[in-house]
C-alpha cells in the first residue's frame, strides 16, 4: 500500500496524473449482507450496525480504494421518514455515523473521506430553486461540520438539478465532484452528455462524470463524450466513472432498474473481475482518472481495478496479497487442470457459461419503463406515495 | 429470531423435527472480500483478520443460520505449509482463533458450533488407514479442547476416508456429520450414493449428506438417494446438504472444479434468491432438515432458504428485518413499474438474462478433467506438491 | 454415383457390410415448399403436384440416398378422409401414384423403392389385433401391386403394434424393417429399447432401429441400446436410424412435438451439414449400416452424410459435384477472410450463434404433454375427433 | 390467386398502390437442393437443371411472388470462367435458359419477369466508367431479346456503380429497380442510405431499396432512411426490401458474410414464418410497396409474407391451401396439446429456442472483416483471382 499520512487533496492528486481510485457502492453490497433493505434503500445501518459498515469501509480500503464515500445515500429525514421505517435513529445521528466511520478507515490508510448528495425528491415535484438547494445546504452543513475532504454531487437524472447541487457545494470550498447516471442518449429531458458536462463545469465542478444506471463500457463511452463536449468548449476538467458491476446491454435510457431482473434476478449480470481489467484499462485509455464502482461491485471488483493500474499507480492493493496476479495464485491448486489456469490468456479468453440454458441473454425493458404513454407517470417517479400516484395511474391506464 | 439461551444439541433439534440451518461457505466469500487466497484456499484470515471472520460469521447468524463452522478448512500444519505461504501463524494459533470466533458469534444468536474435517493429501497418497487417521485425531483434538457441538467430516470424494474420519470423530463422543462432495454417479470408486450412506450410518454418523461441488438441485438429489439407500437397509439416519450457489448442469462428476469458469468466472452462473427458495422447499420436500449451504453462498442465499422455511420453523431470521418477504420491500420504490415487482409471482417466473450475448448456455468440463487416459494422474490429483506429480504428467501427455 | 443397373437388395447390402443411406422426411420439407400441410400432414400432393415430389426425391438421389421411401405417410382412406380435407384423390390414387413417382426416380440411380406403413388411429382407440392387422394388409397390397423392393413399419411409439405390422409385412416375402419413434426411455409403455428390439426381431424384422422424434445423437443411442439388446439375446439384425434434423436436448419422452416450437418455430433448432457429419460418423461408429433422416431434412444433410461416409462407400454422391469437400468450395469466393474458412477445422470448431439474443437454448416441454394428471388424455391422443375428446378434456381440466 | 392474364406493368401496379411481393434468393434455397456450389455461387443449373430451377420458381409464384427473377446472378462469362468451373454451358446458353424457365413460370400466374445485373469485378478493379457499362450492356442485350417486364440492378455496395447500372438499364425502356445491399451506415464509401436514394432515383430509377446482406428489419430500416431521403430532396420514387432471412444484429457494416456462420451455419438464424408476418407489417407499414426476400427464403417465408399482407391485397396465395392462418391447421393435429397451439398468440408470443446450450446469441465479426488496417485488402476484395490479390495478402499481414 502506497504510504499514508502523506494525505494530499483529491485535486492535488489528479493535477499531477495520479490516478484516484472510488470504493463500490454501498446499499447493494450491504443488503446482500443484510443490513440494507432493498426498495427504500436507507442508510440507517451506519448508526444501527456499524461494524458491518465499518467492515465494508475496509474490505474496499485494502482492494486499493483511494476514497471513502460516507454511506450517507437517501440520508435526508423526510426520505428516511416516508420510506416508511420507524427509525431508531434520527437522520443526523446517522449522517453523523456515516462520516465517523469513513473517517475511521480512511485513516487507515491513503483514502480521503467524500460527502455525497444525490438527485431529491423535491425537484421532481418541481419544487424551486430555492427550495431544493436549501436541502442541499442542510446535507453540506454536516459534511461540513465533519471536515470531508471533498464532495461527490451524484446520481443525477437531470443536469439542471445537478448544476444547483454543485452551486451549493462550492460554497464549502472543497473540491467538487459532479456526477450523473445518464448513458450516452443524455439526461431525462434529452440534454447530451457533452452539454451537461460543459454546464456542470460552468457551474463549478472539478471533476465530472457518471455513476451507476449502466455497465462500465457504457458509462465509460458517456464520459468520454461528456470530456469532448468540456474540450470542444475550450473548458478544463477532471473525469470520473462509476458505473455499475452489471453487464447491461439490454438497457433504455432509464438504465438498470427498467431491466425486468432489478434488483432480485441480476447476479448472471455480474461482471467477472476480467471484465473490470477491461473496464480499468479502457476508462485510463479514455483520460479518466477517478475510477470506481456502484452498485454490484464487491471488494474484489475494485481490487481488479487496482490491480491492472498496478503499474501506472505503482503499487498493489493489500488484498493483492491475497491474489495472484491474473490467476497466479492457482499454481498452488491441487489439480493440474485447474493449475493449467493460471494465466492471462486463459481468463482474457473465457467466455463465461451461466449454466441457465431457459434463461435469454437479453430480456426487455419492461413496457412500463419505455411506454412513451406513461410520460405524465415517468415525470412524477419520484411521488413520495402511492396515494399521490393513483390519479397519474388511472390516466395512463385510459391512455390505452 | 429464536431465543438464544436454550441451545439444544443437533441431535435434539432433528429428532425433534427441527430444520437447522447450515451457514454458507468462507473461502469462497472471504476471497471476494479480499481475505483468502484462490489455489491455497487456507484460512490464516481466522488470526490475521479476525474482525473479517467475525463479521461474515455475524452476517450468516442474523441470515438463520443456526450452525458456525469454524473456519479450519485446511488448516493442519502440512497443509498450511505446502501451499506456500511464509505463515505468520501457526496452524494450531489459526485453529484455536477460529474456534473463538465462532463460539463468539454463535454465543449471539441461536447456533451450535460445528468443528471440521475434511479429505487429506495423506489418503490420495495412499497412505494406510492408520497414518490418515492420525491427521483426523491430531485435528479433533484442537476441536474437543474447544469444546465444539458437534463435529462435521465433510468435502470427500471417497467414502472409505470418510468412514475412518467418521470412526475417529465418534470417539469424541459429540454428535458427528458426514458429508461427501459426490453427485448422483457415487463417489470417484463409483460407489453409489446409496451405498456410501449406508456405509457411513454403519461407521456411526449421525448425519448424512452431501456439501460442494454441485449445484443445490443436483445435491438434494444425491442426499435423496443416500436417504433411499439408508432405509433400504433398514438403517435410521438424519440427512444433511450443503450445496454451492451456482448453476452446474455441466458438470461432470468431478464438479464445478472442472468446469472452465472455475473459480474466477462462475458469476452467471450465481443463484438468485428466488432459487434458493426452490432448493429450499425441494430439500424440505425430500426429508433433508439440516439445510444450508458452501461455495458462493453469501449471507442472502442463506437468509431466502430462513424465509422459505419461515412457516417451518415458526420465525424469520434477524436480517429479515431488512428484506420484505418475495420482494415486498419494492412497494417502498419510487418508480411504480418497479413497485409493480414487489410480488411472489413475478419472481417466480422471471428467467434472468444474462446481459452477455456472446457466452453460451453451458460450457464443456476441461477435458483433462474427463480424459479417461488421465485416471492415473486424477488418483493422485491432491498430491502435496508439483514436483510429486511429474513424473505423471509425462505419463499422462505420452498416453495422447 | 456409384453405378446404377446393378440393382441389388437391400439384405444383400447389408449383409456385404455395405452403407444404404436413406433419404428425408418429406412432409416438413414439402411444407415449406407449398404442397403438404401442417396439422394433417397428409400426402396428396403425390397426386395433386407429382412434379413437386417428383423434385424432391430427385434431390435426395443426387444427395446419395439409396432409398426412395413412398410418399404414402399417413395415406390410409380413412386417414385422408377425418384429416377434413374434401380430397379430389382416393387414397388408392394417391398411394399408387407415389409409388410411381418413388420408382421413376429410383430408376434414375442406385436407389430402391421402399413401401411404409406407420402407426394407426384404431391400435389407440384400442381396436384389437385382428382390425389393426388388416388397416396393415390393405395398404400393404398396394406395395405388393407395384412391388416395392422392400417395407418400412415406421414410426411407432407402441412395439406391440410395431410387431403387428412386421408380421403382416413378412407375409409380402419382402424384406421388412421396423423403425420406432421412441428415445432412450423407451416405449410409451416403458418397454426399453434393448427389449423391443428383441420383440421386434423375433417378429420377423431383418432390420431394427429409430426415426423421428428426437435428435441424431439421441436416435443413434436408442439404436446402440437396441443392438445391444438384440445381442445379449443371442440373435441377429441389421440396424437402422432415421431421425430429425433437429436439436432436441430439452424433448421428454413423447419427443420433439412436445417442444413449443414444434411445427413452426423449429428453425433455430436445425442441424447445420458439419452437425450431420458428426450424426453419420457415430452412426457408423455404433455399428449402424442404413443411415438416412426423417422431419427437418433436406437434400444437403443427406449428402453430408454421403460425404462424410465416402470413402467407406467409395464415392461422392452426385450433389457433390456442387459442393467442395469441408467448405472447400470458398476457396473461390471473392473475399480473403471468407476463404479462409475452407477448412474442416474452421467448421468443426465452431458454435454457431442464433443471432436471437431474447431466445433461451432451451424451452420447456408443454405442460400438456408432462402432466402426469392427463395420463388418460394421451393415451387417447390419436382419437379421431375433437368430438370424441371433449369429455376427457373435461376431465383432465377437472383434476387441476 | 389473383385473377392472371391481367398482367399490367410493375409499375402500373405501384402507382395504384397495389402490393407486389417478390421471390426469395435462388442461390442459397438451390445449394441446399444440390445444385447451386457454395463459394462460387453460379448459376449454371438453369441449363444443367432446369427442372430444379422452374420447380423452385413455381414454388415462389405458389407462394404469392408476382414477380420472377432470373437466375442469372453471376451470370457473365468472364465471372463464370474465373469462378474455376469448366463450364458445360457457355454463358449465353445459361442467361437464356434462365429467362425462359421464368417466363414459362410467370405465364402459370400473375407474375412478371424481371431481369438483373448486380455489382461487377471490374468496378473494384477501378475499371473505367465506359468498361464497367459495356458489361451492363452485354447482359441487358440478352434481357431485351428475351423480352423481360422489367429490370432490376442489385446488390451493389458503392452507389456509383449502381447509378452506372441504372444508366444503362433505362436505356431499355423498361422500368428499373435499383437495389443496394447496405445498411444504415450507408455504402462502403460512407454515403447515407438517403443520399444513395437520391442519387439513385437522379440516375432514373423508378424504385429503390435495399437487397440482400442483413436482417429484414435492419433493411427495412435502411430503406426508411432511404425513402426519408428521397422525400426531403422533394423527389418521388417507389420502394422495394428484399432481405435476408437471417438473424443479423451482430453484423458489421458488411453485412452477413463477415459473421463466422456464412454461409455454412446460419441455420440457427433462419427466421420463422412468424418472423416475417411481423417483416411484412414493418415494411408496409413504412411504405414500401416491392416486399420480397433473398438469400435463406424458401417459399414458405414468401407465403407469410403474403399472407401477412393478404387483406390488403384481397387474395391468398395458392400454397394457403396448404397453410392454415397463424397455424390453424393444427387444429387437425391429433394430440391435444399441439392442436392448443393453433393461434396467433401462441405464435407470436413464443421465443424459440435453439437447443444449442454450447451456442451463444451473438458471434463477433471476423476479424479480416473489421479491420482497419485490412482496407486496402477491402477495397480489392472483389478482385477477380487469388493471384491478383497475393500483393495484398503479403501487406496485410505486413502490418500485423
Amino acid at each position: 500500500m502506497a504510504p499514508a499520512g502523506a494525505k494530499r487533496n483529491i485535486l492535488e492528486r489528479l493535477d499531477a496524473g495520479e490516478i484516484v481510485i472510488g470504493d463500490g457502492g454501498f446499499v447493494f453490497a450491504l443488503e446482500k449482507r443484510g443490513y440494507v433493505k432493498a426498495g427504500p434503500w436507507t442508510p440507517e445501518a451506519a448508526a444501527e450496525h456499524p461494524e458491518a459498515v465499518r467492515q465494508l469501509h475496509r474490505e474496499f480500503l485494502r482492494a486499493g480504494s483511494n476514497v471513502m464515500q460516507t454511506f450517507t445515500f437517501y440520508a435526508s429525514d423526510d426520505k428516511l421518514e416516508n420510506r416508511g421505517n420507524a427509525q431508531r435513529f434520527t437522520g443526523t445521528q446517522i449522517n453523523e455515523a456515516a462520516c465517523d466511520l469513513a473517517r475511521e478507515v480512511a485513516n487507515e490508510g491513503d483514502a480521503m473521506v467524500a460527502g455525497g448528495v444525490s438527485q431529491t425528491p423535491s425537484y421532481l415535484s418541481c419544487k424551486c430553486e430555492d427550495e431544493v438547494k436549501s436541502i442541499f445546504k442542510r446535507q453540506l452543513d454536516v459534511f461540513v461540520k465533519k471536515n470531508v475532504d471533498f464532495m461527490i454531487a451524484e446520481y443525477f437524472e437531470h443536469v439542471e438539478e445537478a448544476e444547483w447541487a454543485v452551486q451549493v457545494l462550492k460554497t464549502s470550498g472543497k473540491p467538487v465532484c459532479a456526477s450523473l447516471c445518464i448513458g450516452p442518449d443524455g439526461d431525462l429531458n434529452g440534454v447530451s452528455p457533452g452539454d451537461c458536462a460543459v454546464r456542470l463545469v460552468k457551474a463549478g465542478a472539478n471533476i465530472v462524470g457518471i455513476n451507476c444506471h449502466f455497465d462500465p463500457m457504457t458509462c465509460v463511452k458517456t464520459v468520454k463524450m461528456m470530456k469532448e463536449g468540456v474540450e470542444r468548449a475550450g473548458l478544463k476538467a477532471h473525469y470520473m466513472v462509476q458505473p455499475l458491476a452489471f453487464h447491461t446491454p439490454d438497457c433504455n435510457c432509464q438504465g438498470f432498474i427498467d431491466l425486468p431482473e432489478f434488483p432480485f434476478g441480476l447476479e448472471p449480470r455480474i461482471l467477472t473481475r476480467w471484465d473490470m481489467h477491461k473496464y480499468a484499462r479502457e476508462a485510463f485509455n479514455v483520460g479518466i482518472r477517478f475510477i470506481g464502482g456502484c452498485c454490484g461491485f464487491e471488494p474484489y471488483h475494485i481490487r481488479a481495478v487496482a490491480e491492472e493500474l498496478a503499474t501506472e499507480r505503482g503499487y498493489l492493493p493489500a488484498a493483492s496479497e491475497k491474489h495472484g496476479n491474473w490467476g497466479a495464485g492457482l499454481e498452488m491448486h491441487t489439480k493440474p487442470w485447474v493449475r493449467a489456469r493460471a494465466r492471462r490468456d486463459y481468463w482474457e479468453k473465457l467466455k463465461p457459461a451461466s449454466g441457465r440454458p431457459k434463461c435469454p441473454s437479453m430480456s426487455t425493458p419492461d413496457s412500463w419503463g419505455v411506454t412513451k404513454g406513461h410520460a405524465d407517470l415517468m415525470q412524477h417517479k419520484e411521488a413520495t406515495s402511492q396515494e399521490e400516484l393513483k390519479p397519474l395511474f388511472e390516466k395512463a391506464k385510459a391512455s390505452h
